[in-house]
């Protein structure tokens, strides 16, 4: 493979870095190999030469995933994706740009910033994680309910198939109807029907005027989660709404400690409440607002409204600390249900009851305003151990029974393939494995995600 | 059949009707049959039928279609599912409705309104179009600018494959990443993978307060069109935002007659000009209407705004006669081509040359506010004739040149399947051919529609 002209590193950090991603799961065994693509073409010929001899290949971005999907175990290929980092175009009067998978999501920001445009998905983990691994998992955010998902924001995409050959589906237009929706199907595939090297993507105006923020603190989770769904019962869309259980609350300003409080209504937030962060934007946010604020001291939160910018910046920063302040104090299981808007309240009653039956603390924040949680189970030791597995086992059926889904946006992945027929039924299954071997027949491509080894 | 217990008419009349949509063309020949499905189970039973005997099925909701893709010609069975007419969930709190595919979009809205809700893809044929139509051209309408195209509001679907199969996709959450995105491959997929039964929708609050409504009048329709450019670079996002050049515009106006347009400034518009009307809604709304007003005189247009909601009607009313113009004075061919939104005035000024050199009229209207025009070929006879069918080529060919596509909204059918190899190429081609084999492997299903015939 070193004769090929490809850039390949088995040297020990590497292949140990490749072994996890931001789980806290690492794969069984390292993998064989590193293959660092710099262009399109090496993509291409990395899968040649992996199509030919039958070996398993993990594509990889940023790594950032928390599902398991791009940690390379014994045997397997890491194909990563990092060094397809170029912005190759913005066209800022027909609101798109072309970037290559490898690029982070808060540089393609940044590009666009002068500009006056932004790309509206945006995951906490912005900074850090790539377009084509956003798009890999069509990631979600903070600012999804307002703005669209990943998807919504994808119009074409450049596709290296399992065979090496290059696919280009989409367009760009806003619109176009010609053919079946092949970049939608991309859209969430994880890396297992082709390795996405280049997209383009919508781009919208930054929305005019400054934010202004809400923030609430409630004496209980369930009261909370009840002032989350009267906002949207309300008519009123903020940008983002955001809401902290008390555990989680406490965790992060034990973390961040109280300079990172200071000054914003979280300083004021009592042992055991919990906190909710809203934001509007655009033309009338400040009407938004107030609504927002009429729905959450109706439902018996303490409430404060900050039009202050730099404010909202801060509390959205504890709110983005949560991943961090769990992980700097031991290891978690980061889980990613997702239910319809009204029965939040349920969910958080279910979460709360598999905590107190099995002991394990279970800190958990929500994209409210889409009826996403993320429920933390803290892990004693270095991996979830069966006791665990078996509470996230509990979480997955509660969410399914109140009509959700496993996952709302980190994907199946490794963790949650186990599952996956639980939620979709045998039939669909059975058509989505058909997909995978339609596109992927050899089954060559992350062939540990999504679905479980055996029949086929 | 009859003994299955199936709904089926093979009169004359019935069968004629079944033979066209509104693209104002007819199949070659009369379908065998027409099935009317009044449940799932007929629809089951049907294709079960048709799968034994091998007889190719069209699907077709409320026939209202533009590209061929409904009509039944010789040794066809028509599956009518306008029976499947039932709405059978609103959930408010959830912002999602569950509807049978018949039910027609504005009888949706209907039921969606008191309860200050609404479904947001808005064809102008909303009256007389099916959801389930809808969702299978993928259809877009005046207001998916600012709101999305029918695939942002679909979350799952109930599917009876080739075989007579039932499949679920999707979910009832507004997010969720567990597995291959099959509702959006089935979203715009032309009846050709599988019969859409039922669809869980979202929907939507009604936009606060009233809609400020500005018209504008201009010189030229390249004036016009760099107008509505001006306006998406000025990070205005009116709901809508809608173009007819002078010849569709005085179309409509004779055809609607002076009452219709007195008192609203459509009554203004001197001959030879063109004319936009935009809209804005929600919160601010009389801001930003201010600022497209702004634009649009910056741009030589004669401008009014009014903040008088049934002016506004009226106002959209006129737009939406065009098709109605147009079919009632003779026949046409009704193109859909979209482009890059900065490529509206050259698109424009190519549809000019083409009438120009072919003598043939092409009054032309757009929603200006995604690049899709439908530049409308007034034919003398019946059909379109070959001079027509070469024009349309070049309007094709011009679209494609400009990063365009053959269509934004209307679908491929029968009457565009002839250019897309030359929009996707014939790799992309190969790919779309194997998912339809995947799903129809003995080719049932709309067999006429999407695909050239030949090699498969
Ligand atoms: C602190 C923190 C906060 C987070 N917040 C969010 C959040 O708010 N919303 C959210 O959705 N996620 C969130 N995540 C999860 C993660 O950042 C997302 O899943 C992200 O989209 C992964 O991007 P990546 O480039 O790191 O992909 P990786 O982790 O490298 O890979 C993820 C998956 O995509 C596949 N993949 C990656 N690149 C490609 C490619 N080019 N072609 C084909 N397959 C590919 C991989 O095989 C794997 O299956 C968070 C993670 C962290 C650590
Ligand atoms: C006056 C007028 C204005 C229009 N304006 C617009 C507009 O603004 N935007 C727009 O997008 N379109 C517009 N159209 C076109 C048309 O209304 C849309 O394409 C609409 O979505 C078709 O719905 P339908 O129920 O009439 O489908 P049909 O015409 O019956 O069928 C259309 C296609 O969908 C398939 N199909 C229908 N139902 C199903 C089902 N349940 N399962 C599987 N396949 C199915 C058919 O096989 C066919 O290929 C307009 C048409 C007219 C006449």
């Amino acid at each position: 493979m070193t004769g090929a002209g490809l850039d390949v590193a088995t040297d020990a950090r590497s292949l140990e870095a490749a072994r996890a991603d931001k789980s806290g799961q690492r794969a069984t065994g390292r993998p064989m190999a590193l293959v660092r693509a710099h262009s399109v073409a090496d993509v291409q010929q990395c899968l040649r030469i992996a199509h030919a001899r039958g070996l398993p290949v993990v594509p990889r971005g940023a790594g950032t995933g928390l599902a398991g999907g791009a940690m390379g175990g014994a045997g397997r290929l890491v194909l990563d994706l990092a060094g397809l980092d170029r912005i190759l175009e913005i066209d800022a009067a027909d609101g798109i740009a072309v970037v290559e998978a490898g690029v982070l999501n808060g540089d393609l920001n940044d590009a666009l910033a002068p500009l006056g445009l932004w790309y509206a998905p945006d995951p906490a983990s912005r900074a850090i994680c790539s377009i084509g691994g956003n798009i890999a998992t069509n990631a979600g955010g903070l600012l999804c309910a307002k703005y669209g998902v990943t998807r919504e924001a994808v119009l074409g995409l450049s596709i290296v198939l399992a065979d090496g050959t290059l696919l280009r589906t989409g367009r760009r237009t806003v619109k176009g109807v010609a053919g079946y929706d092949l970049t939608a199907l991309f859209t969430g595939s994880e890396g297992t029907l082709g390795v996405i090297v280049e997209a383009t993507v919508r781009v919208r105006p930054l929305p005019p005027g400054a934010p202004v923020t809400v923030a609430a603190a409630f004496p209980d989770v369930e009261a909370a989660a009840s002032a989350c769904s009267a906002v949207t019962a309300a008519r009123l869309a903020p940008s983002i709404l955001e809401l902290m259980g008390a555990d989680a609350f406490s965790r992060v300003a034990d973390f961040l400690g109280p300079d990172a409080l200071a000054g914003t209504p979280a300083a004021d937030v009592a042992p055991g409440e919990s906190f909710v962060v809203a934001q509007c934007d655009g033309r009338g946010a400040a009407e938004e607002a107030a609504g927002v604020l009429a729905a959450f001291a109706s439902h018996g939160g303490r409430v404060e409204l900050t039009e202050d910018a730099a404010t909202g910046e801060r509390l959205l920063a504890i709110r983005r600390a949560f991943h961090g302040a769990l992980e700097a104090r031991g290891s978690v299981l980061i889980e990613d249900v997702s239910v319809p808007r009204s029965a939040l309240p349920a969910m958080f009653r279910a979460i709360e009851a598999i905590s107190a039956r099995t002991g394990i603390p279970i800190p958990t924040i929500a994209h409210a305003g889409d009826g996403n949680l993320h429920p933390n189970f803290v892990v004693e030791g270095d991996e979830p151990d069966d006791a665990v597995w078996s509470a996230a086992d509990e979480l997955f059926r509660a969410a399914l029974a109140l009509g959700g889904t496993l996952t709302g946006e980190h994907g199946v992945g490794v963790l949650k393939r186990r599952w996956l027929a639980d939620e979709l039924g045998p039939e669909q299954v059975e058509w989505q494995r058909r997909i995978k071997s339609l596109f992927d027949p050899s089954g060559i491509l992350n062939p540990d995600v999504m679905f479980e080894p055996g029949m086929s």
